[in-house]
This record gives structure tokens, sequence and C-alpha cells, in this order.
């Protein structure tokens, strides 16, 4: 087994966190340099023929790409902790946590990111500037739901830490690049909470 | 129980054909208007804060919004014909499948249409159509990609009918609005299976 990683990057850190809450050790990880377009080599397509990290290589030699897919075969090789819920109620409660936070708040972060920061262009080209800016305006607006949800409920899938927790944190500490801090902005309940899932062990993966 | 789907949007029409393709009848549905902003008054928002649709009311009253997340709900009371797969590895592997039609030819084409075509101008602001134009060309590429798997394998995830399989339909439908036909594209494994999927009783919803 084998985890295709790229340092910095947002998703294949949700998958080093994911793997970490588990207590799971012994996964070699190797790094795919994106700067360098190493994604887009033939080596790395034969692998994942989208281009896309995170991948994980599997015992049998087949390979797995897509954040949360890793993450779901993961959970049902080691059920325990369990981050996507047991059963498909809650499932389903959890994986809609999910994705709101990577669709309404990784998304539009990621798209002012990659279209806006000149560290980025080799990555997505062509970067549109004005349509990465209006993006973080989306992103906010996620941002500030979620600081109301986090006033009422401690985790963001509601009473227990899961993959929706990894996926926002992951989000926040990215959105670094897009001077985006919370408590910039106002919204100290999602500050606490980034805070208090930073000081976890997972956090420092 | 209740359906909130929106007539000609491609997301609540993937919940659609899911239930059908369960055989499941008798969800009351509700029809939201898009081009009314009915999504976004104070009373649907209730149900749904992010204003998304389709949302599911559950019999018990609370909503769940998100097509994957309310279809996981669904195949966990109805589990059969399962679509999402029964074991951590099958669902790893239909998860895949059907995020890489989410991501890499839904969303792209979904922001070509919303950023272009002016009849989608209410419901996105402000449109950037040079950005939604270059988007075109990455949902095609996941097209090319999407043809070569069909020319080696009957469906989406593999061997037999998924959620993928409805997602990539919804997908290719939607896209009738940007001018994308499989076959004028020379995608001829994908408008075969396109076609073939068209003839299920579930393609009418």
């Amino acid at each position: 087994m084998r985890l295709y990683i790229a340092p910095r990057a947002p998703n294949p850190r949700r998958v080093q966190m994911f793997i970490a809450e588990k207590g799971i050790t012994g996964i070699p990880e190797v790094a795919v340099d994106l700067n360098a377009q190493e994604h887009r080599s033939e080596a790395f397509r034969a692998r994942s023929p989208l281009a896309k990290v995170p991948a994980l290589e599997l015992p049998d030699g087949r390979v797995l790409t897509e954040t949360r897919a890793i993450c779901t075969w993961i959970e049902g090789r080691w059920p325990e902790p369990d981050l996507m819920g047991r059963t498909g109620e809650e499932r389903a409660f959890i994986e809609m946590a999910d994705r709101r936070i990577e669709w309404y708040f990784m998304l539009p972060m990621a798209q002012c990111i990659r279209h806006t920061h000149p560290g980025l262009a080799p990555l997505e080209q062509p970067q549109f500037p004005d349509f990465g800016a209006s993006q973080r305006d989306k992103a906010l607006d996620t941002a500030r739901w979620l600081d109301a949800e986090l006033q009422r409920q401690p985790w963001v899938a509601g009473e227990r830490f899961s993959i929706a927790d990894i996926t926002a944190f992951c989000t926040v500490e990215f959105a670094r690049l897009a001077r985006f801090k919370p408590a910039d902005e106002g919204l100290g309940a999602l500050q606490a909470w980034r805070d208090r899932v930073a000081e976890r062990a997972s956090a420092r993966v």
C-alpha cells in the first residue's frame, strides 16, 4: 500500500488526517511535485488517469483516487474510530455536512486561490482573477453559516468529530493563501473550533 | 416524506432517477421555482439553509440536502437494488467513479452553462462568460476519458449500473444547454451508453 500526496495541497492532507485520526501507521507516502507537473506525467497518469492527488495504491495493485472515496475504503478496512457514520442514516447526515463544506466552502476558496494566486498559475490555466475574487465572497458566506452552526454544536456535523471537521479544517488552513483567518472576519466560533482541531495530533500531518 | 425538486435542474433529477431505479413510489414532490428565487426565500431556507435543491424532508421532519447524501439515506432505507455498493470496498470504487463524474464533468459543464447562458443569469451572479467558456474544454477532456472507459466497460463504474451512471446521464442531458452532444464530438461509446440509459424507465422522470 502506498499513498501519493502533494505537500501543502489540501486534499491529500484530508486523507493524511483521516489516517492519523484512525491511528493507522506504516502506509508509505510518496510526494508528487505539482509545480513540476509531475501529476501530469505519463507514469503518474498510469496510476491516476485524471492526474489527481491524493491516490492510494491498494495492496492488490489497484489505485483508488478521490479523497472521500479513499476515506470510504479506509473506513471499511479500519472501522474504528468511525469518522463517516455507522448506519445509513448517520452516514447520510455526515455526508451532507462534508459535502456542504466541500462544495460551498472548499471549492470556492480553492477557486479563489487557484485563479488569483501567482504561485498557483502552473496548476490553473487560464487563470481568471476576477472570477477568483468573486468566489472568495461565496466561501465567506459559507464560513458565516458554519460559524453559526458552531455556535450551537461542537463539531461540523453535530455532536461528534467526523470527516466533515477534517474537510473544514484543511480548507481553513489552505485559505491562509487567500488571507482568510476566521477571527479577522469576526467568526469567533469558527476560530475557536479551528484552534481546538489544531491541537489534535492528526492536525500535525 | 417530501422531496423538493426544481424542474430541469440536474441535481434534483439525479435523486428522482435514483428513486425510480429503486422502484420507490409515493414520495410527494414539491417544485421550487429557481428563476423566481424561491429557493432563497425565508420559508425554503428554514428547510435548506444554504438554499439548495434537492432537499428531502424525512418522516421525522428533519431535512436532508445534498444529492449524494440524500441517495445514501435512501439506499440505507431501501437497499435493493443496490446502486452505491454493498461492502466498504465496492462503495469506495463506486464513490470514486461518481465523484470523478461530479467534479470533473458535471461541475465544469454546469459552470460553463451557469456563466454563459443568459437563462441562468438569475442563478449565477456575477456571470464570467470567459471563465465559463474555458470550463467547457475541461468538461470535454473528462468526456473523452469517459468515452474511453465506456469502450472497455459497460457502465461508468464498471460492470454494473450504479449511481455514477445516474450522475453522468443527468450531466449529459443538462449539457444540451451548452450544445454538447457526445456523437457531435466523436464520442461514440459515450453516445451509445447515453442512448442505452435513456431507454430505462428511470430516465423518464
